[in-house]
């Protein structure tokens, strides 16, 4: 295992990100299926759960509504129902002062106000993989909770016997979610984006799903909101000679368990850092893990900013300092003690996260995504100078009676 | 012209949005020219301006620096130009109050902040109907500016005589645009996702086009970010019977004005009212305008609202306690004085708002639309409770280095 130069970074994680979010192979599939759900509903969803989950899928089992869900969280273990409860707590607190504020401007001619209201309903995605991610029920429930969100819908896989896991059952409980839908994939983006006769349609689609989910947002985009095309999990991680190997290995073998399509790089301008890494993951080491090397730690920075992941992770000396060069990416932790697992699950930070460069315009899922902002204009008082700059601009534009309804208000 | 029931006005919009923002045969116009933008860059772009916009169209026509940008704005007129900064100064102030603020919540164990930053580059589409939209380009660079966006530009059709129009010039002035790509549609769409040889690509692209824009930014939404999907404009009016008819049947008009697919309302609890309405409309009376008998003023707002429309409009009795009903829709105008219009030009508000259904998730374009996110993590003290949880919920989860990562940091 051999560091390459920092210059293959940008052409390496270009190469891992090849066809985006999803490939077109993945866009065709999720396409029959948005069809089918469309045109079959239900029937057309159990056919995806029989054939990719759970072969014995009865209809009853598809829907399970919030008072059977309580019954299920009642099995779910002690100690992981207070982890639960320490993670929701702290989510909870972070997105609390993200609270969606009016913003208003009033003069003597007009009170114009822009007002936010919560989405009436959201559909939410939590993925599984090779267990259910009661972690993601909390990222996406607690800012929808936080917004108001009148019913949060929750779409998970079912696994193959059937089963409900506890644990998610235990986080949709925290985050009142109101159904439970299993199915995933695109299957379940399409019966949420056009509601099936078990399930009613939702205004907006929020989470991580597979390729083929993923796709499945994309193309129902026009008729129903989303947040983002998520797509494999990313880290740049930039560590100083003096960061800890065997740790920073740790960070790097969490980011490769992320499984197929994840990239983990790590960038040290120490050769000998570099060196005690590769020890330190010794036989784990993974195909996923790349090792480069900078001539400095401003251009290792510089470098993990262009390429804009969904994770830098900033090990070592003047980690803080280097941190402000750090604009393009969905999560940055800094210095020595944040594993970026932390962000996964109790830093109270969202995991929901902009990947595949993504980041120079997408952000970490917030309160804001469930939310919607209504201008209300209210004018009063002398509008004769506004009706008249008004209606210059409309002239020019070539809409007279843009003008005329100006004017008669003066 | 007969006012129908309330009831019928589910359907009628429903009919008027059918196809959502773009239809089919749109959708593959758009995605060749998506694909032939792609293939050959500006030379396919100055094909299409060729073909729809002007014959004689050269290639060095295409773009236009901020130096010419401003030689071009000294041809405004001075009428035009005090009305531009008029509705300049207005906007700035409404969206001034937007500026994203940065959340964080610190204890003993973490600092753990959500930090807004500037988008690089904003592509802003800048449609032309009879003429050129300076407000357009308000509405669409006044936000980036506050926001700090490093770098507008801005697509807009050549006219069939290939000038500039110097109202639009000085907007682009007023708003710091640096380029002036003159092109519109699907071309300039693509050119502004990918990139041509004359112009860079952006990372999001704002602001309303015609259909074949508005399916090309659909297209590209996995490779770029978008705003949203702006389809033909939308007005309800709720009049009561005090209502100034001739006023009323003005705010209609300039509805209607907006062109082929415009949906103009007006609903009532008075017969007399729409009676007079209807004389008012007189001979300008147009297909594009409907009338609705409700059987009372909150019947008729609830309708309204259901719809989520672009624009409502109260006139009359009642207006500002009606509005409270109104929560789905781009912009509620409020009592008799608020002319539709002026929230097109003068209010302050943006006229880039959510049409075809879509304010049930989507809102007017803000300053938040030019920003995006960053989680910015650092934990300290003694991290064991963290440790020990986030190791439980991982471990679940099947993450057993996500866990080993926080231990290692106790």
């Amino acid at each position: 295992m051999r560091a390459k130069a920092l210059s293959s970074l940008r052409a390496d994680i270009a190469s891992a990100r090849r066809g985006g979010a999803f490939a077109p192979r993945e866009r065709t599939a999720a396409e029959a299926i948005v069809r089918a759900v469309r045109r079959d509903g239900d029937a057309a969803v159990l056919r995806t759960v029989r054939k990719f989950d759970r072969p014995a899928a009865r209809s009853r089992d598809l829907v399970l509504d919030s008072r059977t869900i309580r019954r299920f969280a009642r099995a779910c273990p002690r100690d992981t129902r207070r982890a639960l409860d320490l993670a929701y707590a702290r989510i909870r607190e972070f997105h609390d002062r993200q609270r969606p504020r009016e913003s208003a401007r009033r003069d003597r001619r007009s009170d114009a106000r822009l007002v936010p209201s919560p989405l009436d309903r959201v559909g939410a995605l939590v993925p599984r993989g090779v267990a259910a991610y009661p972690s993601t029920a909390l990222m996406t429930g607690v800012p929808s909770q936080i917004a108001g969100v009148r019913q949060l819908v929750v779409a998970s896989p079912m696994p193959r016997d059937g089963s409900v896991d506890p644990a998610l059952a235990y986080a949709l409980e925290l985050v009142d979610a109101t159904t439970l839908y299993r199915a995933g994939g695109a299957a379940a983006v399409a019966a949420l984006a056009y509601g099936t006769t078990s399930l009613g349609r939702v205004d907006k689609i929020v989470g991580p799903g597979n390729a083929y989910a993923t796709a499945a947002k994309w193309l129902v985009s026009a008729d129903v909101g989303i947040d983002a095309l998520q797509g494999p999990s990313e880290l740049i991680a930039v560590a100083s000679s003096d960061a800890d190997a065997s740790v920073v290995a740790l960070d790097l073998l969490a980011q490769a368990e992320h499984g197929a399509g994840a990239f983990a790089a790590l960038v040290s301008d120490d050769a000998d850092l570099l060196r005690r890494v590769v020890s330190a993951l010794a036989k784990q080491r993974s195909a996923r893990i790349s090792l480069y090397r900078a001539k400095d730690l401003l251009a290792a920075v510089q470098a993990a900013d262009d390429a804009a992941p969904e994770h830098v992770l900033l090990a070592g000396r003047g980690a803080a300092a280097l941190s402000a060069h750090v604009r393009h990416a969905g999560a940055v932790f800094i210095g020595m003690r944040s594993a970026v697992a932390f962000g996964d699950y109790v830093a109270g930070t969202n995991h929901s996260l902009p990947t595949g460069g993504t980041a120079r315009w997408s952000s970490a899922l917030r309160v804001d995504d469930f939310v919607r902002w209504t201008s209300r204009v209210s004018m009063r008082g002398d509008l004769r100078d506004l009706a008249r700059a008004g209606a210059a601009i409309a002239a020019h534009e070539g809409m007279r009676y843009h003008g005329a309804s100006m004017e008669a208000r003066t």
